[in-house]
Formats: C-alpha cells, sequence, structure tokens
C-alpha cells in the first residue's frame, strides 16, 4: 500500500493474524512445534537481536530461542506466508548477560525504528509483539476482582481465575496534529526533545469524545488556539507501551497562543518554508522536525509539501 | 459544528474538561460543594431520570441525589459554562426501589440515543459519564499487582494502593466500514440484530495495525474480500463500554463473498439504490439499517446518499 499510514513506523505488517484461529488450542500447539516458526525475543522492554553477516536480525528460530531461559509469556503474531510468527517474553536480565557475546545485541524498538537497523516489514510485527508483551506483562492479575489471571487464546486474552472475567489487550487512541492558518502552522517542543526539535501537538482521546473534539481540545489545552475543521491524515502503531495515533489537521481560528508550560516547553508559528526546510535538514537555525518513521514527520510533510488542507 | 462525527449520537458534548484542573483536589471540592452543581446519575449500568413537565431530565441537582444512599464513585466530567457537571454511580438496586416512583424513570443509554429522548448536547456527557464509571466500576485492583486501587484527579485516575502503578481510562478503537465497488457495497447482519437490519462491518483495532490495515483485516476475516484504499469518514464515542468507533469506507477488490458464519449470520452485496431505500424505510422487502444515531447509519448515508467514494 503507497497510503500514508503505511509510510510510517510499525505500520507494515505482512503477518496473516487468522484471529479465528486463535481459540484453536490444537492450531497453537502445532505452530510452536513447526520447525519452520520463528520468534521476536523481548528482553524486559527491549528487543533481542541476532548479528548476522548481513547485519542484525529480528527473527530466532525456536531453537535458538530455547537457549534462553525463564520466558514469562509466548503469543502468536501471526502467519508470514506458512510460518507461524511468536512473541517471546524474557527477563531483562538476559540483555546484561549476553553483553559481551558478539552473536547477539539489544536495542530498543525506538532505536530500531529510527535508525533503519530492520526491515520496514518487521517493525510490525516487532510492534504487535511489544505491545501485546507489555499488556500481558501489566496485567497478570484481574482489575475487577483482583485475582490472577492466565492467558488464553493464543496470547489475545487473559481470563481471570477467581472471576472468570475476560480481559483483552488494550490499545489507547492518541490524536496527534498540527493547527493550520494559511501558511502557517502551530508546533511545540517538549523538554524532553532533542535540542531544537519541534513536533505536532498530541494527547490521548478520552471517554465520551470523537477524534474530532479530541484534536480540538488537545490544540485548545495545549496550545490556546481554537479550531474549527478536522481532517484525518494517517494513523500509526506506536508501541510505547500500546498507543494508536492518529494523525490529523486542524484549521485554526485564533492568532495568539496561550501556551500550557506544564506539558510544553515551547510552542510558536510556523511558516510553510520553515517546516520544508527543518524536514530536509537545513533550518538556519538548525531547528528539526521528527524522522520519517515518525507520524508527526508525516502530517508535517502533507501540509507542508503535499498541501494538504483541515 | 456541522461535521459528520458530530452528527452521530453520544458526539455533541459541550463540557469544558479542564483537564489541567483534575488533579487540584481543591477545586475538586469547590465544584462539588457549587449549589449549580449538576450530575448524571447511573444506576448500575442504566441511567436515572427525572421525570418533568417537559419531558425527561438526565441532569440532578446534588441535593437531589444526595436522597440516594449508597453513592460507588464519583467523577467530574467538566464544565457547562460555569456549571461544574458530575457522574454518579449509585447501586443498580436503586432502579428497583423507584420503579414505582412516579418522579423518576430508568433507560439504559442506547435507548436515549435511539429514540432521541434527551437533547443531542445531554448525550456526549452521558457517554463520558458512562464509558468512565464503568471503567471505575472494572478497575477497583490493578491489574500489575493485584492491590487495590484509589481514585485519583477528579475520577480520570486510579492509583495501586500496593505499588504506585497509575491507571487511566480505557478507550477501545474499533473500526467501522462498509467494503464498496462501483453501485454496490457490503454489508452483514449479527443474529442479535433486529430481524431484518443489516448494518457494516466491525470490530477491534488490535496492538501494532493501523486503522487502515484494521478495517482490511476484518473486512477480509468476516466477508472474505480483499479491500484496498481505505477512507476515513468519522468517528463516534459509543459507551458499550468504552469504544471510540472510527467509521471508514474500503474499495472492495473481490466480488464472491466468504461470510463467517460465527460472527455473522449473513452478508451480502446491497446495491445503492436498495441501501437509499434502506435508510429511508421504503425498501421493498422491509429491510432496514441502523438508525441515524449509530455511525453505520453515517457512513451508509454517505457513500449511498452523499456520493463519497474509498
Amino acid at each position: 500500500m503507497s497510503e500514508r499510514s503505511a509510510r510510517t513506523g510499525y505500520a507494515v505488517n505482512p503477518l496473516n493474524r487468522v484471529a479465528n484461529l486463535r481459540d484453536h488450542t490444537e492450531d497453537f500447539a502445532r505452530w510452536q512445534a513447526s520447525p519452520s516458526a520463528k520468534m521476536i525475543v523481548l528482553v524486559g522492554e527491549n528487543v533481542l537481536l541476532k548479528r548476522g553477516a548481513s547485519g542484525i536480525e529480528a527473527y530466532f528460530a525456536f531453537s535458538e530461542a530455547d537457549v534462553f531461559e525463564g520466558r514469562e509469556e509466548i503469543v502468536f503474531l501471526g502467519l508470514d506466508g506458512d510460518t507461524p510468527v511468536f512473541g517471546g517474553a524474557y527477563p531483562a536480565g538476559i540483555a546484561e548477560r549476553l553483553a559481551s557475546n558478539d552473536h547477539y545485541t539489544v536495542s530498543d524498538a525506538r532505536t530500531l525504528a529510527l535508525e533503519g537497523l530492520l526491515p520496514a516489514e518487521t517493525l510490525g510485527p516487532l510492534a504487535e509483539a511489544k505491545a501485546l508483551l507489555h499488556w500481558h506483562r501489566r496485567h497478570r492479575f484481574c482489575a475487577a476482582c483482583g485475582g490472577e489471571t492466565n492467558v488464553s487464546s493464543a496470547g489475545w486474552k487473559r481470563i481471570c481465575s477467581a472471576c472468570g472475567a475476560e480481559h483483552f489487550p488494550r490499545t489507547d487512541p492518541v490524536v496527534i496534529m498540527m493547527a493550520v492558518k494559511g501558511e502557517r502552522c502551530v508546533l511545540g517542543r517538549q523538554a524532553r526533545f532533542a535540542p531544537g526539535m519541534y513536533s505536532c501537538l498530541a494527547g490521548f482521546v478520552e471517554p465520551g469524545e470523537t477524534i474530532e473534539d479530541a484534536v480540538r481540545r488537545e490544540i485548545f489545552e495545549e496550545a490556546g488556539i481554537r479550531t474549527g475543521q478536522v481532517r484525518y491524515l494517517a494513523s500509526q502503531p506506536w508501541p510505547f507501551p500500546s498507543s494508536l495515533m492518529i494523525g490529523a489537521l486542524a484549521e485554526a481560528r485564533d492568532e495568539t497562543l496561550n501556551v500550557d508550560t506544564e506539558e510544553l516547553e515551547d510552542a510558536r508559528w510556523f511558516s510553510r518554508d520553515e517546516v520544508k526546510s527543518m524536514l530536509e535538514g537545513s533550518h538556519p537555525d538548525g531547528l528539526t522536525a521528527p524522522k520519517p518513521f515518525a507520524i508527526a514527520h508525516a502530517i508535517m510533510r502533507a501540509w507542508a509539501i503535499d498541501g494538504e488542507l483541515p
């Protein structure tokens, strides 16, 4: 697909999830026993990688992963053609034990996408594994009654051993957007950003609101700008830990910013030419934009270069 | 706003959520003590309503709500002008106790929207209250450690008394869509639907996928139709219990359906004229569409009447 969403990081996922087979325990067992089965290995929040002649590789054969002890969870991600693909969660301590072993390296999922160290079609399954395994680690107990939960449905459900409640993986919708007016747009920066980097504003969609209302609310809360028309542009899975980024443009009705300094270090208007130069890395003051793996880059490009409007 | 999202049920919400003030406990106390404060009252999963001369009313003064005992939770929804608006969760048993009292009636949130029994601008806050209070009821314990959690941030957070983990309200993104090809579209029906009603297909967005991929996956899983281009149309808060409906059209590449009969009782192709007649209630075989409060209605209308394309 050439759509805008598919050009963001973590968005390309070739796996057939065969969701209708997740409750077939005999298939789950057969897939795990398949000699071709492969696994993405998470060590705590990080990713374990093999070093090969042609670079690093994220998929381990089961025989390779069996070397590591203490697997905490295994989830079925889907079929890559006929090949069953899994995600496995292992203790974070394995990363330290393997630090001096030249066959392995450990990275975080963000760096792998930022630096293009893995093929795009591996980053999608990696995001799927990371979000799902994080959810398992944080849902060992039932939020309804406090009982212990057990994994079910090939890793896509947890069931409470005490009250029987069923729990499903969580995905948090987040709006990320630019307010624009004519040839100008609003960008902001958080204190934790790299020096000189400005990006889109963002925030969680809340219970009882539409995507469009969430966009307008967040822009007003963070920058004090009222906005009107909102247009959806693209979405991105963002496994930190389990967001769905929903990208949009919004038509600004105000000029004067009122920045929420608890959320943002700064926010200001930028011209279209400035945004173009930030995307290209040629801004006269050295200001920068997020890299292409981030949906913020796609949103800035859509407006500044592709000419999209709210 | 005249946007498509705002024309769905539960989507109009005039409240200013003042999210930056939720941690100001003195404001929360002051708002509760305000003589003008008003509350939407949930009794279990249902809504308690007052009967008045001009119909039913969803907002109770605090002095009116104090008559009921055993309030389980109170959450701050936002400011309506200067008026603080809350949601209160009370025991389901209150509904039975008041069944013979002419001053009150009890309804479910779906019926209130379907039958237009409340103003549109009350349905938004009602959806906000319902989703948020449901989340509290199902999150008395910490999913990470099993400890008891306590409410915080005016009802927008729970904190574990044992491990200190912070938990935030959950919103589940759901894609809802039609596959279309030329003058035809795919609709399906679940066994639980009213006889003769057909609607859009739908399913939860999963970890590690874009909105567009979720749309294509769900259509393929449920109807066996491969699709290409996907276009976002509208979104809707859907508090059953806490979904964000994301509506789209998708370009069908196949003609032959392969229906998942575990999910659907039937799915088939419909002509544009058939869909128009279903929306208008004039289908020759008596087939019907969801009512205007449902985003499925907006999606069907967007394609069949407004001429939108994927």
